[in-house]
């Protein structure tokens, strides 16, 4: 078996969510530096204070134990604490030259995958070993063609520098900022990402992408008043019923004539037991739009429902920002370069200047980053046979994208480095 | 200080929630053995395929693992391993007699306990040690009574037999039940149930109590379709727009004109992530009514709600009894008993038939199996000063309540030993 | 057949609502006068700015309109104009004496009535022929029992004075307040008032009544942005978003533990058109409950809820308080003039002194009234089988009720006035 | 003043929702005559029992009654008694040729009309005078535009056959199935339809319009049972509290990743009086999408909350089609003889072959029969300022629109009837 498969099926068998990749992002670590990369991770890699959505403590430190467990580097690991989970590899080639980036995201989803025969990582033995997460959306094939493209370039024969960005917490739009604000692409002057699966069919692949989202992020808290339910109802405040009625109304937000919208109450959680009332609960929400200026006023009405729906039932209440992503646009230069390559590729047959994205990119902020510093970007959609929706608990890929993918990555690198 | 009120303070520090009363259940089997008595524990106790809203195994691991740091003592806490944690204690007088009962329940509650200065336990050094648990419903002071009661009867100065009932899981009326399909008061004569507070006055004592509700307590789980909230909403099915449906429809149902009612969605938790459409939720609801058949509409309608808001939105779901208690009465004889005793008492003052008793007894499935076979039963009010509701963080009784509290059961308890 | 069931057979046929009363005001004027009665009506009976809930004009011109097709008095009429329909009429006794009241309310409510074979009126010809208004709660035969009663005492063999007052809108609590307001009581030494049915069984009465309830009715208002729902959604306030959420929301307010309570909904209305976003809502909410001081706290907490659920989406709103009604409580002196004198009667067989009264009155102001400038008042119940709950499209009374009740009532009026 | 103008400004003052276009449709019956034009009209014109959500009886009485009043003609009133208000006018020019249509809607709003001062009609004492209805969709240009096009087209300088198309009800697609299946248009070789205003500023026109949203419009009604509010809410069952729930969800459908959809409860009325439990309510609802099959999609969807909210609460249920549209396309042949007629209009400088609709349109039932028939359509878009968006209150346009546009009509129609 190839061995951009065999560690892809490693890593399915480890999904690890936002901030706690901690086996993960060892594992990059020990295979980059393996490599002779210069690997800079833990609070080098990315601003601590800029993360947003981090777990809670104990969270992290489940997660940690379990990374030793199943047989992580302690020395890594240790810089890791706390959630600080980015890798940066870098290599410099033979002769001076440009600095290339690429993209590779890490972080798994807390989706429960299915148990089902058919299921092929199920068939194949390599289900999740973590109960109630998941790689649903594809970053354990990211990541594992990230470390094989590292493999097939680690001879150095090229010009310039090429640096790859392993980053976490992609879902929710958590992590990339805090990579941006260490300034870990500030000496970039081209960045190439890429996503596998969203709906194109295996075969065919697109330079650019379009219409991704805007989108904020939300935590809302309501705090009311405990009370015994039998023996005193009114004298408690009851959170969960200002809760239910934000969320039913915040999905009743109007829809947009001219724009793409989304809401999301992806989480609510609140009250204790049966015979208390609810004191407190807590939502996490999403909107999204193509347009940034929608999406913000979207943002408003969200704030606006959880205030209101706290003062209703004198509830107090805070919502916080806990993730965004922004819109971006793909050079043409770049989206030409992934077309020229591809066609190098016979597994390539459908190739295309853009697909359509449909959701929101992380990536957004490393790419603006490098623009707005005078860089280029790009993010490509690369297809693939997926027999059931991203997120869902019976995602899968057709892992004969894998080999292909490495390859052009390859050529785009040697190509884009030899270019001055 | 008084013993019984180091006991209820040591108590206080280590609260258990329903079917985890590990170290306090273990604790109680010590000191009982220690007096003498015959103890009966573990699945000799109950019938644990009659508890019913077990909590998961990992919930039932961590409180036990917990327990054993806390210095239980194992050998006894291998007996309740999996939530088996009734107690009951027999002493036999030193002639023969009735069989008489006494009831104290050990369970604590899932509220976070206050963390006020001017909160007593905070001040004196005995709040919680462990987070998010709380005695808020007096318990702790419940099982420290039974247990000083039992040493002041331990001479076996009395005829007939003494039998000490500590049961799990009083909250949610889920522990009951398991220790009556057991058999544990088939034997008994009389038995004696109680509760501290209760908006009864410091001083004041009722020897029986009226307005107890019947209520059945059910766990509706709703099962939807993960999708990425981005890209592909449509394919999603909210789980959580189902529930926070259910919620706010279950809190309008419709009042009675002749008898007392409750609904409360005491619990609901959904979702995994900000941009997945939310697959799961659950809800913990109960009703309640001063009317057994009241109470059982009210159940009809709360299932007819789940069934309907699932079904809605192409859920499935699944609605489960997962506790529950009846009405019942208290026997003039008892009540007599008990204030005749009560006025031998300076610290009982002000000494009543009945009082109000506001919530639901888990009790009264003890009391009415006893009335079955022919024997009798009641549940005292025994006033103490409270600053807080029960159930609520800042929840706290008067220790002075105590001393006399534990005078009192042992006066019912040899007038009634030695009445043959 | 008896002349009082007669008559109520004529007005169950031309049901009125409350301040619409004109055929049925201005046959009791035309009746009280042809029996030599004062009669005061129009503008002199009620102060016209008290009223609550008023009409709107339109539906005052309809109503005002049909009676006159119906046959009504237009000189006696076009003093009600407006909706004035108060009737009070005096008759003075042969020689000098107290002041006695009596009440007889007359409106209808806006209830179909059920058009069912064995529906006893529409069986015997006599349903309604104003559809979409009934006389669902027995305001029918009280009139009728009024001016049966009338006649009876039309030959003023008795001291003092006889005064009868039919008022209009009792049902929400909106006549009476602008009949006391204008002074109507203010010479009353004694009053009494009754209500048929109420789930008292045909043969039972009681002197007086308890467990009336403090009730307010409120009028709430959004106003929103009207906006194409295909083109532009987005820029539309939709107000029936927001008016949803208020009622869900009201119908949520936790019971009360020690107090009964109530909250209705019974009205909304809002939107246009289909293809048009909702720009106005109204909703008429009621709560109520056996506490005054509890019920104050549910109508500040309801406008809480109206104020915020309007809020949360960017709307207008007013909430306006149209009607009210208060707690009382019923003289015993009278109490037992009423059971002394029912004795009398063979018809009553099962006398008491209280039986519960359930809904809120409107009488509450008149009795009140009477008793604070030192006077005495009562509420009776007279029991009469009934098909269907008050309020229901199949409601209905046993009329052999009527004839008795108007022998109580004489019985009642001779033994008061007699008895300086 | 141009006669256009006149016209126009006469119909904006007497707005008549659909169905109730009496004295607009008898009007222009008037003229057609008067210009020799050959019309159909009544049940001659429309298929009656194919026309969908007409009023009820009591609504098409009051505004035929309005409509005499205001002068109509009563004989042609007549043949349009219950709604029958569709007009085909037939004008036959002086050599044989093809058939070309020309459609023209008829129908007004119920939107109240502002009062605000800057509003142009009111400025210029043209506001309507029927308070609650307006013409806030421009329809009193359509068929103001449409009658003076009949004008300039009387003296049959053409060849083929001018067929003038006067529809009610185009609000909520309602009254075109209805012309359709009378046959109205099997005769016709190309049609012409359009619209003004729809955010294309005044100078811009396209030939053909894209975007058009599939719509299916319903009216739901719940069924429960009225009960005293007070004495007995238990015995009610609430068909507010299942109409608000629906509402909601309604609204909470998710959204679509690839589509464009709609979802409005636009009215929604229940209940009767404060103090009874409401027993009836009814909601007019929509949905819409750029796809057929996610339209029809989301109408089982709304079916199926109205049926499980229904039934949550033991409601009795209906849900009724009462409109929709459909989608259709454009033919390019007819958009390029717009784009050039068009061209030798000075007031059109921006001329386009599409422009979006936005909305839905029931001219899509005439389109798609004409081109069934092998014929062809298009619906064009002519731009005009307007104050406020469509169905606003404000709504209004610049009247400079109108001359053009008949030019256009007229220009059209001689090339195409001149075409063979």
């Amino acid at each position: 078996m190839e061995e951009v498969i065999q560690l892809r099926r490693d890593l399915h068998q480890y999904p690890e969510v936002g901030f706690t990749e901690f086996r993960t992002a060892s594992k990059v670590v020990e295979i980059l530096q393996s490599l002779g990369f210069e690997v800079i991770y833990g609070k080098d890699a990315l601003d601590a204070d800029s993360r947003r959505g981090v777990p809670t403590e104990e969270e992290l430190d489940t997660a940690y134990r379990r990374a030793i467990k199943d047989g992580a580097n302690t020395d890594i690991l240790k810089e890791m604490e706390g959630g600080l989970t980015a890798v940066i590899g870098t290599l410099k080639g033979s002769k001076p030259g440009p600095t290339i980036a690429f993209r590779f995201d890490m972080d798994a989803l807390p989706v429960p995958e299915t148990s089902e025969h058919n299921h092929f990582p199920k068939a194949n033995d390599f289900r999740s070993e973590y109960e109630g997460n998941m790689h649903a959306c594809a970053h354990d094939a990211h990541t594992s063609i990230g470390l094989d493209f590292a493999k097939k370039m680690a001879d150095r024969d090229f010009s310039g520098t090429l640096k790859l960005i392993f980053q976490p917490a992609e879902e929710g739009g958590r992590g990339a900022y805090s990579v941006v604000e260490k300034g870990m692409v500030d000496d970039v002057d081209k960045i190439y990402c890429f996503h596998l699966g969203l709906d194109v069919p295996l075969g065919e692949i697109s330079g650019g992408s379009q219409g991704w989202l805007a989108t904020t992020k939300l935590l809302s808290q309501f705090y009311g008043v405990p009370s015994h339910s039998g023996a005193s109802p009114e004298k408690g405040k009851n959170a969960l019923v200002g809760a239910a009625s934000a969320l039913l109304n915040i999905h009743s937000l109007p829809r947009h004539s001219s724009e793409q919208t989304r809401v999301n109450v992806g989480l609510l959680e609140g009250g204790t037991a049966l015979n208390i009332v609810p004191h407190y609960a807590k939502l996490l929400i999403e909107t999204r739009s193509t347009s940034s200026s929608v999406n913000a006023e979207l943002e408003d009405r969200v704030k606006k429902i959880i205030h209101h729906c706290a003062e209703m039932h004198g509830l107090g209440f805070e919502t916080e920002v806990i993730g965004s992503g922004v819109t971006f646009s793909c050079d043409e230069e770049l989206i030409n370069v992934v077309k020229e390559e591809a066609e190098q590729i016979e597994a390539f047959h459908n190739i295309k200047d853009y697909n359509k994205g449909g959701g929101s990119e992380d990536a957004s902020f490393l790419i603006n980053r490098v623009k707005e510093n005078g860089g280029k970007g790009t993010y490509m959609l690369v297809g693939t046979t997926i027999p059931a929706p991203h997120h869902n608990q019976a995602f899968d890929i057709d892992e004969k994208v894998l080999v292909p993918t490495v390859a052009l990555l390859k050529r785009i690198a040697i190509r884009e480095l030899n270019s001055n």
